[in-house]
This record gives C-alpha cells, sequence and structure tokens, in this order.
C-alpha cells in the first residue's frame, strides 16, 4: 500500500516522497482504515518545513482523515469492519481538560500521520461519521472544526443572540462562522478582499469588515453592535491584530486564543487584558469527545464544511502549495483513491 | 385609568372586578408603564383561587406585561419615555442565582401585577423589547419564555446536537421546543391528541409521541434517538411523567423541573434519580438578566411566540377560563387597549 | 502467585476460594503491581452475593488496591518499576464526565479486581500515591474517598464557607467529612449513636444530629443552620432519608445521590425536588481524573483517612463479615502480605 | 457630623479636607450607618491625584468601611438598627457577572465613599459582619479581599492541591495567601525582601521566591512545583511580570489580573498566552454576592484579615503617605471614632 513520508524537511516540500509500505495489520484494541480523503491544515505546512515539535524523518504527514474501517483486531468494540470514520487529532486525548499525557499522539506530527492508504489506529482514536458527510466533508473536520467548536465553547457558555467575532477565511475561521451561525449566535467576520466578504455573506456573516481598507477596524466592529461590543472573539491573529479585536470586547467576552498565523511579532500591553469580565482562552485543538459533539451538533444541523479545493493522492505537493499562497477559503483536501 | 382587581379569590373568578384607579406617579428610579398587552399563566389561575403564596385581597392580578414608557422619575437611566418596555417576573431579581431575597417582587403575586392600563415599576424591572416583537408577542415572554431559557441553560451547558424533550403544548414547552430549535438542538415532543402532534411538527418538532396512545412514552422516546436516550428534558409534569422522563434520559442528562401541571398524586422511587450523570434541577422561572439574554438570542433568530389567541382588556375573565379550559397551544394574551 | 475468587456468589460468602494463579506478564502498555492493601466497599457486598452487574463465576473481587509497581510493558512511560502506586476504579474511565463505554471495566465487578497478591493493570489505570500515605491509607481510596469527592464538587462550585450534611459512619460519609472540612466547609453530621456522634465530633464535624432520637431530623439540622438551610447534602440514603435531606436544604443546594445504603422500599413526591435552586446529581464514583485531583488534595492537606480495622491477607471472608456488621465507622482494609 | 471631602486633587494631598456636614437622613429603602473604621486600597491614591475615572471635587474618599446601622428608611428590610454592617464596593452590584451598568455606583470614586462619621448607603449595598471580626477588621475587606476572592474562583474551579502564586505584600496579596491556604491550596509567594519572607512564611506561604534576587523567578517558581506549575496567579503585576507568571503556569492554569501596580511600561508578546488550557480573567473586585460568600468563608474559617497599621480619623492623611510609602504588609485603616 502507498504512504506519503518526509524523507527529509524544507519548504520546498522535496522531502515528501511516495513509497510503498506493508499493509498494516491490527493488533489488540487496533483498527486498521483505509482512508478516503485527507484534509491540510497550517500546522502540516510547519511539519513539511520541520518546524512543527516533535516531528522526525520518515513521518508519514497529516492528522485529518477519513474512510473505512477494513480490519479490527481482538477487543475492539467501538467501531466494527465497514464504519465509516474520522480520525481525532490527538489519538490519547480522549476526554476532559488538556493535560500535558494526553498530548503525546499527535497525528502527523509526534507519531504517523494519515496521508496514506491503509492506517493503524487505536481504537480509541476514532469517531463514527454522520452518513449526511462525504469522505472530504469528514476528513476537513478533525483539527479546524474542532478548534472552532472548542474556541466557540471556551470560557462562559456561548449563547444564541452573542456576537461572534471570526477573523478571515481559513479554515477554522470558517467553521467557526457556520457553527455559530447554526447555533442562533450573530457573525461579524474581517476580510483583506471585497471578493471574500461577498462569500463571507453568503455563509452567512451578518456583517463583514475590510481590514485592508479600515486597519482601526475594532472601532468599525464595535459600531456594527451599537457600541456593546462583541461576546466572543476567534482569534486567529496577526500583528495588531489582537489589539484590534480587544478594543471591540463587550463585558463579559471571550477571546480563544487558536494561532497567529500571520505573524509573531507584535506585542501588546497586558493591561489592555484587564477590560471588564474579558478572558483569554488557549485552544489546543480538543479531545475526542469535542470531536464526538462537534459531529453530532452538524447531525442535527446538516451543516455542511467549505470545500476550497480537492486534489488527487499522486498531487499531494501540488495540494501543499496551494495552502502555501494562501489564497484558499475553507479546507484544502486531497482525496485517497 | 383602569385596573383589575381580586376582590375575593375564588375558581370562579367572581372576584376579579375592573376599578378606577387613580393614574400613578413615578418616584425616584421609578417609571410608568403604558400597558399594551398581558399574559396568562398556569400560576394566574392559582393567583385567582387565592392559592399563590403571598396573595391579598386588592392584588392587580398577571405577572407578564409589555408598553411604553410614559413618565419617568428622578435618576431614571435604564429606560427613557416612548422606550417599548417588557416587566420582569421577579422584580427585585436582576441577575445571578436565586436567592430567598430576590423572591420578595413577583409581579401579581406577591406585589401588583400588570393587568391595568398603566402600571408603575422600578426601572431595575424592566427591559427594552427588540423591534421586530409586537406588544403582545412581548407580553407572552416574562414567565413562560424566561422559565423555557432557564430550562434549557440549567445544569451542563446546553449544546446544538443535544436532544431536547417537550411535553404537552402549553406556553413553556412551546417556547422550549422553539428555543431547542433554534439552537441546533433536536426535539421530541410529547401530546395527548394527533391534531397538536401536527402543529408542533410545524413549529419545528423532528418527532412527537402521543401520550395517550402510547402510556409508556419512554421507552417510544428513547427508541425515537437511537437507543441513547434524550439529553435534557424540560419536565412539566403529572402523575407518572417524572418516571416516564427519567427512563428515557441518556447519560450525563439534565431534568429541568418546572412544573407539575397535571397532578401531584404520585411518587417516585428515589433511586430512578442515580442513572449516571443525572441531574435534576429547579426552576424559578429567571432573573431579569435571563429575560435581557433571552430577549438578545430572540431578535437574533426571530424566534416569533406562538399566541394562541388574544383578548380584549375588558374580556379578562374570559381569557382566564380559556386557559382553565385546557385547550390552547401557546400562549392567552389580553390586549390592554 | 495467590488470588482470592468467587467460585459462586451468596451471602455466606462460600464460594471465596484462594487460589494459586500463574504470575502475570504484563503486555504492552501493561503494569504488574505487587498488592500490598486492599480496601472494601459496600458494593462488595452485592458482588459477593452475585447481585452487582457483570460479575461471574470465577471473579476476583474488590476495587481497591494499592502496592508497587514490579514489571512493565512495552511503551509503559506513565509508572516505573517500583513506584507506589493505587488502582482508579473504573479502569477506562481516564477524564471528563461520565459515558457508558467509560463504565466497561470496573474493578471486581465487570472485570476482575485487585485481592490477589499481583495484578495486571493497564498504565492508564493507574495514579502514584503521595508519599504521607501508607499502603493501606491508599487502599481506602478508590471507591469511597473518589465518589466523595465527586459528590462535594457535583453541581455549583464547593466553596469554603458552604455547610455540608453527612449522613452516617460509613467510608464515603467519612471521607466527605474530613474532605469538606479541610476545604474551609462547615459539616453537619448524621448518626444513629451518641459513641459515634463523639467520634464525628473528633474527626472534625461541627455538629452532630442522632437520626435515632429526632426522626425529623431535617428541623434538626434546618436550625443549625440559624435556619439557612445546608447547601450540600451528600446523600448514602435509605427509607425516608431524601425527604428530611431535602427539607433542611437551603437555596441554590446540591444534593449529591451517593446510594441508598439503607433500604429502597420509600418513594418520594417529585414535587419536593422543586425547592429554589435544588438540583440533584448521580455520582458514579470517578474519573482517573477525578482519583489524581483527590490524591493531590490530600497531598496538600495531609488528610489522613480513617481506617476501621486491617485484615490479615488469609482471613478476608472475615473482613467481608465485619463490614456486614455494619459497625465500623471508617474503612475496613484487607493487607496482602 | 464629619467627614473628608477633596477639594480638589494632587498627589500631596493638599485638598483633603475636613468638613463639617449636615447629619444623613434616610429616604426609602436606606440606611444611614455611624461608620467604625475605614480602609485604604492603591486606587484610593489614585482617587487622591484625580487620576481615578468618575472622580469629581468635593468627594468623599474610600470604598471600604464598616460600622453600625443608626436609622433606616422605609421599606428596608436587609438590616436594622445596631446591626453591624460592611459596604459593598459597586453599590449596584449585585450579584452575577459584571456588567456596564452595574459600574455606576463605585463607592470614593464615581459617588461619595465612607471617610465620614455618618453614611447614607441604600440598603442593597451593604452585608451583614460576622461577630468575630472587628470593626477595623470589616473595614479591610470590600475592595482587597473581594477582588482577591473573585481571583481566586475565577475560571476552572478552584481545587484544594491546586498550587497559588500571589506576589509582593499588598492586601489583595495578602487576603490571596490566607484565603488560599484555608482552602486547602499551596501557596507560592515573591516578595522583594527577607524579612517580608519571614512574614509571608508566617502567614501560611509553603515558599517565598525574593524577586529581586532571582529576576528570573518564573523558573524558581516551577522548581518549587517539581516541574509542574502553578494552577493559578492572583497577578497584581508590574514591568516583565507577567511574562515570568506565565513561565511559570501548570496545565490548565488561570490567571486573574488584578491589577499592574509596579508599572505599565512592559508588553508582552500575546503568543505567550497560548501555553495549554491557559487563560486569563480581568477582575473587576466583585459582586455583593462575592462580598456575602467571602464573609461566609471567613466566619467559617476564623480568618484574620492582616492590617499592617491603624491611623486615628484625624490622621488620614498620615494613612494615605504610609500607603503611599510603600513599605506595609497587609491593610492600612483609619478608624472614625
Amino acid at each position: 500500500m502507498k504512504a506519503y513520508h518526509f524523507d527529509s524537511f524544507n519548504d520546498a516540500l522535496a522531502g515528501l516522497r511516495l513509497r510503498d509500505d506493508p499493509m498494516p495489520v491490527p493488533g489488540p484494541g487496533e483498527v486498521v482504515v483505509r482512508m478516503r480523503a485527507t484534509s491540510l491544515n497550517y500546522r502540516d505546512l510547519l511539519a513539511a518545513a520541520g518546524q512543527l515539535p516533535g516531528v522526525r524523518p520518515g513521518l508519514i504527514p497529516l492528522s485529518d482523515g477519513a474512510g473505512e474501517v477494513v480490519a479490527i483486531g481482538d477487543g475492539v468494540h467501538r467501531v466494527g469492519p465497514g464504519d465509516r470514520v474520522v480520525a481525532a487529532f490527538n489519538q490519547s486525548w480522549i476526554a476532559g481538560r488538556p493535560e500535558l499525557e494526553f498530548m503525546r499522539d499527535m497525528l502527523g506530527g509526534t507519531v504517523d500521520g494519515v496521508l496514506a492508504e491503509y492506517v493503524k489506529l487505536d481504537q480509541q482514536g476514532l469517531e463514527r461519521v454522520p452518513d449526511y458527510l462525504s469522505h472530504e466533508e469528514a476528513a476537513s473536520l478533525p483539527c479546524a472544526a474542532v478548534t472552532a467548536w472548542s474556541a466557540l465553547h471556551c470560557g462562559l457558555p456561548l449563547l444564541p443572540g452573542h456576537t461572534v467575532l471570526v477573523q478571515g477565511s481559513g479554515g477554522v475561521s470558517i467553521f467557526a462562522l457556520q457553527l455559530a451561525k447554526s447555533f442562533g449566535c450573530r457573525v461579524i467576520a474581517t476580510t483583506s478582499s471585497d471578493a471574500k466578504a461577498v462569500r463571507l455573506r453568503a455563509l452567512g456573516a451578518d456583517a463583514v469588515v475590510n481590514y485592508r481598507e479600515t486597519p482601526e477596524w475594532g472601532a468599525a466592529v464595535r459600531a456594527l453592535t451599537g457600541g456593546r461590543g462583541v461576546d466572543r472573539i476567534v482569534e486567529v491573529g496577526g500583528p495588531g491584530t489582537l489589539e484590534q479585536s480587544i478594543s471591540c470586547t463587550a463585558f463579559n467576552s471571550q477571546i480563544a486564543l487558536v494561532g497567529f498565523v500571520g505573524g509573531l511579532g507584535a506585542t501588546i500591553n497586558p493591561r489592555l487584558l484587564m477590560r471588564s469580565g474579558l478572558s483569554t482562552h488557549s485552544i489546543a485543538v480538543g479531545s475526542r469527545g469535542d470531536l464526538a459533539r462537534l459531529l453530532a451538533a452538524m447531525d442535527a444541523t446538516r451543516l455542511r464544511p467549505v470545500i476550497d479545493r480537492v486534489f488527487a493522492f499522486a498531487q499531494a505537493t501540488d495540494a501543499y502549495r496551494h495552502l502555501q499562497a494562501q489564497q484558499h477559503l475553507g479546507k484544502v483536501v486531497i482525496s485517497v483513491d
């Protein structure tokens, strides 16, 4: 069976090679999944460049994959052959809050990932996929959608009627927009282009602010809330972003810190964090239980993931380059057929 | 100005009289509201019969009313003349959990209510009404819809994808159905008639069980969840109801105890309460803050209250009799014009 | 190595036999523990009588055991040889809320327990023991103390200054008393004998009510709180107990339902559950994470478990009979030497 | 009766004048308190300098005061003449989370404070004082101790066994140390002097780090936790402090942001906030309900406030200067006799 491996790491993806590997055999408590689709996240670019902690040469990349169970080992009771399943990002984080020891087994990072025809996983690291989702859609969920879910549900409970701010058009932001809308929230989105603004509105955004045209966009967002401010921010950030975000928060708001995609240079005055009732929350993707709750919510609301483009298995490096180009809106998927 | 008073209490409503009262004058921190609509709840039948704790002869009935501010006293800053407002059920419960001292001022119970042309209230006992709601719709909210809101949000956080069970077609149950659907939940409803089942489905119920036809409806509800059980029950009760409810709960479910409309005779074995992760929660309507959050959620989702029938101010006793007859679905409203 | 097995089940313990078993060998992720002490719980009497769901002939009894790691399998990283450890009650419940699938592996119930010289366990089912605790003390914790911990922390957060009611002198009640006191709470205890009342006061109880002398003890407990009521009840129950318990609760109180040791016959009117802000919570022991948090709290406060009596390994049946006699205060331990 | 007023504002306190004011008369719902003691907080230095938002010439200073009720207006039911009471910091924040409209009436800031022989307050802005506390001790609580309480209880629940970091020897830090210890937590304190370290240990600190001697004190604190990190930090800050604080946090830790006493100049890289499970929480003193819960906890644990020094009413400006000198440990009190 075929699998991609990083023979070496660099930005040019020269080390990403397709190999013929032996067919995996499930041990006790393990299952083998015929992968049908995988998806990429920003972290996979860091992994390719060798900048993700824990990666080592030979690694099979990618955390996000969905397919069918084809073989099970002794004592497997959670799934059976033929079940459509999706892998959990942190294989050993089953439930509850993050703990250091739950962070040992991140697919495509500290352990081999899913960019392969067949993948062996512990039965505890899977969830069943609702019927209405395709393999490509299911494969788009484990990192970005679970992160969006965790971001929306951090700190004080999210309530319908809350206003949520999402930033840009990456995977996490689009999922956060869709999930918040299906939850009865108002959503304000920021973007750098009017073309993307049109698409964000079509996905349900109640208002969109162009942060290129309005560098002080915090004031614009606050104005859109009648001066009250937003209740929750899914911060994917960049230089100066957090400062603008804080400036448009309401009392008792939550800022979910998801990443700092756009840059690392800026600093903030910590006094800004003292707005009344404000809290910030570091988001670490989520547990298998979070994945299960996300899938239940999606099943009930029939939410459809936004897939930017699907690449063939043989064109995996093109998929990476497409993500690098940062022109996508939604998820970049690699089919495994 | 005209106001209804209970000169005496009995089931026949003979003591409910319309009087000419002096126009109220706002003191410091007080406002006078020109009432436009009021609504009835089951408790108002108890009040009419003199069975509600704290009622005394002369009482102006009803807790639920909406109208316009026409005069304000010194130091009033929360609202101004012309504002459309709705009164909070517990006038001195501003925020936080229920406390004994927050239960002193229940409109139409321990203090005068809103079935009058003009009503004087403390500025702390009001919230502004979203533009999209009529006076009749706003007047339907303070008791039943806030109770439904509190019931849905008790205990563990309500999540989209959860399954909620509502019972019958009273005000609380209908609001709970609508709010849960707007929140991305699945809703199963019980009812006694196929005609009402049709209407409950039209309001969004994913499934309806006829408890007359299926006395062991707990098993039927569980079957509708694929055996897993429901996550949350808004229990409005009756003999034997709680036992059936408990029998269809999932792990970690919440039962919100709202009332026991249908009867008081039945007892349960407390061992039933020990299903894994189950919790029960007593619901006491809610605070002004809960009313504010409900209004924000309704404004965001444009939820329309279900009004069964609107009676003219002069026909107030007919409205009581209509509620007594128990044939309504949704709220019974009295216009004040 | 020697291990006790139930060849058959009956109240007279005739089926409990000591056998010579082969030495266990750890597989991948597994460890072998040289047991040093075990303890009994009420559930172990049910198991002995064949009344505990999931038990089958041949079962090694008891859930609670502590000892030293003597061998580890491949991939074991959580503990090493020589570590003093204690087993978790539900071997597959790592963290988070209870789920059906976390209830598969209850030691001494659905899977073999710890009444043996050597026991093989998954590395995920253990926690390290603080130095200050003896093996006997550590062995007293997994079921009773974790249950007490879960009971104190269910529902609204437990706060110093809260008043906690504990009932009788079983393992859970004594741990709840001690933990609540170390947490800055007031504790009221009920008991059937003045001799036990003296001991409960010595363990920190601020007040004790004799429920034999005062059958309407709810009123007596309420009087001890100046009429306000208690904030939290660790309900271990019996006929009529829950009704008395509810009668002495304050606003916003929690009743943790732990068991109904004393009898199953009584029923309650569910309207009693509607006291303002009251919630009931079913307690299912707890997760490995709860055990870890308990151990951390005990280590910080140097809380010493109350051990009623220690029996030798050869006298295991005497230990069962001592528990059956219900004259103990604290835990009944079996040494494994 | 005598009261201090700020005729004007400046650091030298020249504008603080003692005047003869008319005796206050309680209106409906109001009470008059004969003040017996008041205490100072860092914010009172800002108020004196005219730097506190909302202050205006003529202001009676100070938020923290305790005394006896001497007169009550119509409808007062929460307290009666002779009751020993303490004023709540935010007079209109009764319960629940902070809201903009609850921040209108901060004693000694936006409204007149308590540095007077007699003070008129709304009955909703008071709590009764436990018998064991003196007036001076009660007067030390409303700002600093409630802030410490809120800081300890923000975010995830505080548990016994948690490790708490407190900084320096100001009022909030000392209360946080004492409260955390009474709650079964470990406490690590930082200080600038070995003399203060001795006193902090005497108050219960398990370990003390001198941040003058150890500028990279974050690593020292982490080492004191066996590498695991602290669970909660009461951050009173200064340049570079937050960065060190973050560096010694455990998974799932909370940083309560209380103030930035020592300086405002430093900035931080927001990526530091992304440590796993970390959250930051802005603390805004607390509600009357928080004051009530604090008093209940203190009453149960007999915690004694640490009073650095008591000044006579006539020497109020000396009390301000003593606080300015920053050599105190615990609270600076002004007696009112």
